[in-house]
Order: structure tokens, then sequence, then C-alpha cells
């Protein structure tokens, strides 16, 4: 497998998917005359559609930075990265239920559908670390010696964010609201550790000139 | 990242959203033996898809012209163009919202529906303005001093069709009918500052043969 | 508008297309324990969608082949193909219709269902005849004058289709069943004229080597 | 057709197929409160999504290693494809079939659920097997002598799936847990044939490198 099809396969997965979030919009119930009313109550929709735009949005980044430093493809990673593709596409659901359960506002389904988003979350995160995992110990892959500090700096990110997801589940028991505020947190942190991962890229790359 | 690979990213996310739009054709409710008079009521379903259609086309020409003249791509305009790629994904729900709304032909729910439509537009000619701002402050992304004019030439597009969608809510207030033709108006605008830009790009690139 | 780019969108929306079709399959309505009857009774949503399906993949190899002998794309061909592309992700909607109107077998709504997708697919052949029609005036847009000889000869094929969908569409009125046949044949009747296009293609390739 | 752009196409049916799949998930009927046990309840279906997505991606491996070692593709292969491509993209309805009948657990439509999945799955080794029989007649498409001796020693894989897959279906009438267990272990001997495949390329790739 050559890694621009690799690429190429994974990039049409993480758009396709980006782009059908959109359809969980659905057109709310409402009497005549107070649609406006309706489209205003969907607004843990638009909520829950953002941020998991913004986190598939990042994953997908994180995805493009990664992989940007291998040399080539074999099939154990090949096979990782479609169980990461996996969990991804898992996404699409906790949406919805997010979305419904903030609707009806009842203690109990807001916990499950938390409980869900993270658990996929945390899913996403344990195949990183997988993918992380396979790369330490096959150094071959990679495409110089920069690639290998690069890829050392960043080891622990993903046990960190599974981490952190395991401390919203846990915290969404005890409140509803610390457990979604821990999750926006972990995704926020995504995105700030991309930020990171992605300086350090460009550095190399300068270096590498 | 590579301008071409962000480019494929950004064409795969127009082409599927153009093409799951038409996803928002249901089978009417309709009397048995009258599936027609059931199909000839979803007129405003054909005509929202249609002005969407050619809404999302004009965007992918914008888009595609506009980073045809850049020689790299950074982060900061990668993560612009997701936004920018977000807030048009969001247009596949007002199609639904119109059409519905043409539909009952309550005057408050048409209120309703073209300003959510409006506001998708305006957002999204928010972020092509943040990109032009954004890319008028790094000159270096730019291929050379040819590219340099054009960009300068088209600066002000997107602040226009803020303003134009700005005032199709104000109108659409004030009647109805007034706000969908300023609505129609706006993406018509767009299409023919398309045509203008694209003018401009084909001279410039004759002349850089 | 680079020509390869060009392909990969149009590709990308016919790849899309082609597999969303398969998202009208609904499970129907059955009574436990009879689901076998249920399935059963989708043979016509078996037989839109395989239609379809073939459909579309012609539609696709036609693509495919009419623009491989092109030099270069200007503007006014990009906008003719969003417009032909726009025809044809219109077809998603009548196979619901079809399949629909074949289960009840109601006279009145299977007349509709049929006339509804003999329209989308005349409005096909419409765009596909625009699309030759301004290649015929625009030589210099073909790469040699061998493909001068291969688009003169398929000039009319566009036509005599838009003839067929409409003896289809007149025939309907007179007797459903014979329009369905007509509606047939004419999806076959393309098939056959892309293997003989591809015939002709294959031998110009050969001479030019 | 290049070979490039036939796997392009090809790849791009995949992955949205792959990605549409979760489009199956809908919110569970549930009590306000109970969410949760709503939830658990469509272990089914997530069953049936992560099987599938298992298959499909096994699928699209197969196909990746299969056709690399092509020199070119002529018009029978790109049908036969198509046709491939159609066999699959049908997976994604029995996905629901099975995760509602296992939700019902009336053994009936258990049956009638496993045997459409066995079908599609029957189709599909079928159109494998017309490929891997026109490569057969077709030699002059292979790449290299090693690649001949590559697809003979593969020749019979579909044979033995469509077989497996029969089987599976006799075993549902007289057992549905055993027919499950064939289908699921089926699906699963894919997946080690396409390991098996996969060693025999690489090995053929490092002689030939």
């Amino acid at each position: 497998m050559k890694l621009e099809r690799f690429q190429a396969f994974s990039d049409g997965i993480f758009a396709i998917l980006i782009t059908i979030l959109v359809l969980e919009f659905h057109i709310p119930n409402y009497q005549e005359g107070h649609l406006l009313t309706g489209l205003l109550g969907q607004w843990p929709l638009l909520l829950a559609y953002g941020l998991s735009y913004f986190y598939v949005g990042t994953l997908w980044l994180f995805h493009h930075d990664y992989f940007s430093l291998l040399r080539q493809i074999d099939r154990n990673i090949n096979l990782l990265n479609l169980l990461m593709l996996f969990s991804i596409t898992l996404l699409d659901y906790p949406i919805s239920l997010v979305a419904t359960a903030l609707t009806s506002r009842n203690r109990q389904d807001m916990q499950t559908a938390f409980v869900a988003y993270d658990l996929v979350a945390l899913f996403i995160s344990a195949t990183f670390f997988f993918v992380y995992l396979y790369l330490h110990r096959h150094p071959e892959l990679k495409s110089n010696p920069g690639a290998a500090s690069f890829y050392t700096a960043i080891k622990f990110d993903p046990v960190r964010s599974v981490i952190m997801y395991s401390l919203a589940i846990l915290a969404t028991f005890w409140s509803v609201w610390l457990g979604a505020f821990l999750l926006v947190a972990s995704i926020i942190f995504h995105f700030l550790a991309y930020l990171r991962m992605n300086k350090r890229l460009v550095r190399l790359n300068e270096q590498g000139g």
C-alpha cells in the first residue's frame, strides 16, 4: 500500500463523516406559526453538531500531521488505521443522543448520552494509542531520525486523553454538568495538543528543509 | 500540509455536501391515486434544492479559483478553511426549513426559515472574509505579484455579501417576499462575482503563461 | 481549472451518488414473524435501485470516456458539467417514487412516478446535449484531430435519448407498462451507446498510440 | 481508463459506503429516564454494524491488493468492477434487517434477515469470482509473470466463499444460531484469506523490488 493512497482513503472517510454529521438535523415538531420556537429548542443539536465537527476536524488534522512523517505503510498500520476510522465514524451516533438528552433535560438520560459520547472518544484515543505504540516498535516505517524524536515527544498524548475521558465518565455519575464540562475540555485539549504537535512538525520540516 | 491535499479534502467535502442535499427529498404524504398532487406540492423543496445546489456549486467554484493562486498552506489557513467548510455544511438544514415553511405558507414560519438561511449564508460570507483578511496579511502564502493584485481586487467581495444578507434579514421582517427576493438576488450576485473573479484569473494566467 | 481536478470532482459526485442510492432502502412495515413477506414485497425497490445503479454507472462511464479526450477545461464546460451533475443527483428521488407507486400498483401513481423518472432522465440527456453542442463549437478544447472525429460521430446520441424519453412519457399516458418498458429500454440503449462509443475510443487510442 | 483513476473511484465508493453504514443508527424508542435501557437494547445494531464495517474493510483490502498487480484496465474489468461495487453497496440494507430481527428475536424473522445477509455476501463473492475468472483469461492485463502465479494461487478463494455462504444459508433453516455462526465465520475466513494473500503479495513485491 502506498502512503498516498492510504492518506487519500483516510481523508475520504474524514471528509464524508464530517459532512454527513449534518444529516442529524431534522425539522423539529412545531405548531404552525411557531417554527422559531421549535428551532430555538434545537440549540442542543447545534451545540453537539458544532462540537463534533470541531472534534472530527481536529482528529483529521492529527491524522494528517501524524502520518505525514512515515516513509511507508505496512499491513498492520493499515489495519490499525481502519480500526481508528471505525471508532471515529461511531461519533455520528452520540451527537443525536446528546442532543435528544439535552432537549429533554432528564438527568439519567443526559448521563447515558454523555457517557456514550465519552466512551466513543475514549475508544478513539485508545486506537490512536495502539497506532503510536506500533510505530514506536517499528521505527523502519518512519522517514528519518528527526521523525523518531517527533514521535517520541508526543507518545503519551493519547494516554492522557484516555485518562481525561475516563475522568469525564466518572464525573458524569457525580454531576452531569461537570461531566459535560470535562468532555468539552478534553476535546479542546485535543485541539491544543494538535497545535503543539503541529508546531513541532513545522520546526522539524524547516530543519529538514 | 500540501496545497494539493488541502484542495482534495475541500473538494471532497463540497462534492459530498452537494450530493447529499438530494437526501432532503422524501415521498410526500398523499392519498392513493394522488401522488401527482403530492409531487406538485413539493415545488418549494425543488426550488430550495435547486437554489442551494446552485449556491454550493458557486461556493465551490469560488473556493477553487481563490486558492489556486496560493503557493503554500499554513496551519491557520487550514483552520479557517475548516471553519468555512463548517459554515457551508450547515446549508443542508435550511433547505428543508425553507421547503417546509413555503409549503405551509405561514408568514411567521417563512420569516424564520428565510432568516435561518440568511444567517447561514451570512456566516459563510463571514468565513470567506476571515480567509481574505488572513491572506491579505500573509502575502508570503501567495504565489506571485500578479496574485497579490488579484487578491486585492476582490478583497471586499465577502463584505458586500455580508451586507446583502444582513439587508435580506432586515427586509424579511418587513416583507417575507422582499426578503426572499433579496436572498435569491444575493446568491445570484455571488455567481456574478465569481464570473468576474474568474475572468480576472484567466487574464492573470494568460499573462503569467 | 485543470482537467484532472475537474474529473476528480465529477468522479467524486458520481461515487457518492451511486453509493447513497442504497439509503432508499428502509425496513418495511411487517407483522412479527413475517419479515420475509415484507421483504419480498420490496421487489419494486430492489428493481428501481438496480436499474438506477446501472443507469448512474453508465452515465459515469459516458462521462469518463467523453471528457478523456479534452485538452483543457474552460469555465463554461465547468458550469455545464455542474448542471449535468445536478440533473444526475436528481435521480435519487424518483427511485423511491417508482418503488412506492409500484408497491401500491395504483395506475395514476405509477404514471406519475414513471413520468417523474422520465423527466429527470430527459433532463440528464438534455444537459449532455448542451455539453456536446458547446464542445462542437469550441474545438480548441479537444486534444487532437482524431478527437474531433470522435466527437462528431457521437454528436446526436443525446438527441436520440431525449426523443426516447419523450416517447416513454407519451406512452405512459396510454399504457403504464409500455411506458415502463420504454424507460428501461432507453437506459439499456444508453448502455449500448456507451459500448459503441468506448469501442471507438479504444480504436482511436490505439491509432494515436 | 487509467488504473489509478479506476482505483480512486473504487476507493471512493468503499470510503463512502463504510462511512454511511453509521447512518443506520437511530435513537431507540425509550421512556424518559430510560435511554440507557434503550441503548443497551441496541446491541444487535452495534454488532451488525461492527461486523459489516469489518467485512467492508476486508473487502476494500482485498480489492486494493487484488488490483495492485494489474498493468491496465479494460472495459470489461471496469464493468465487472461496477457489478462488484453494486453487490457491496447492497450490504448496507441487511445491517438494519439483522439488527431489527435480532431485537425482536422472532425465529422466522431472524432466518429471513440472516439469509438476506448471506445472499448479499454470496453475491459479492460471486462477483469476485467473475473478476478472477476474467483476469485468468486475460493475462495481458497483468503486470508480470510473478503476478500470474499470484493470481493462480488465490483463484479458488471466491469459490470457497460462495460455498461457505451457501452452507450458512442451509444451516440457517435448520438452526438460526448455527447459521449466524457460519456467517460470522465466513467473514472472519475472508479476513484470514486476505492476510494470506497480502503475505504473498509482499513476498512478490520484495522479489520484484
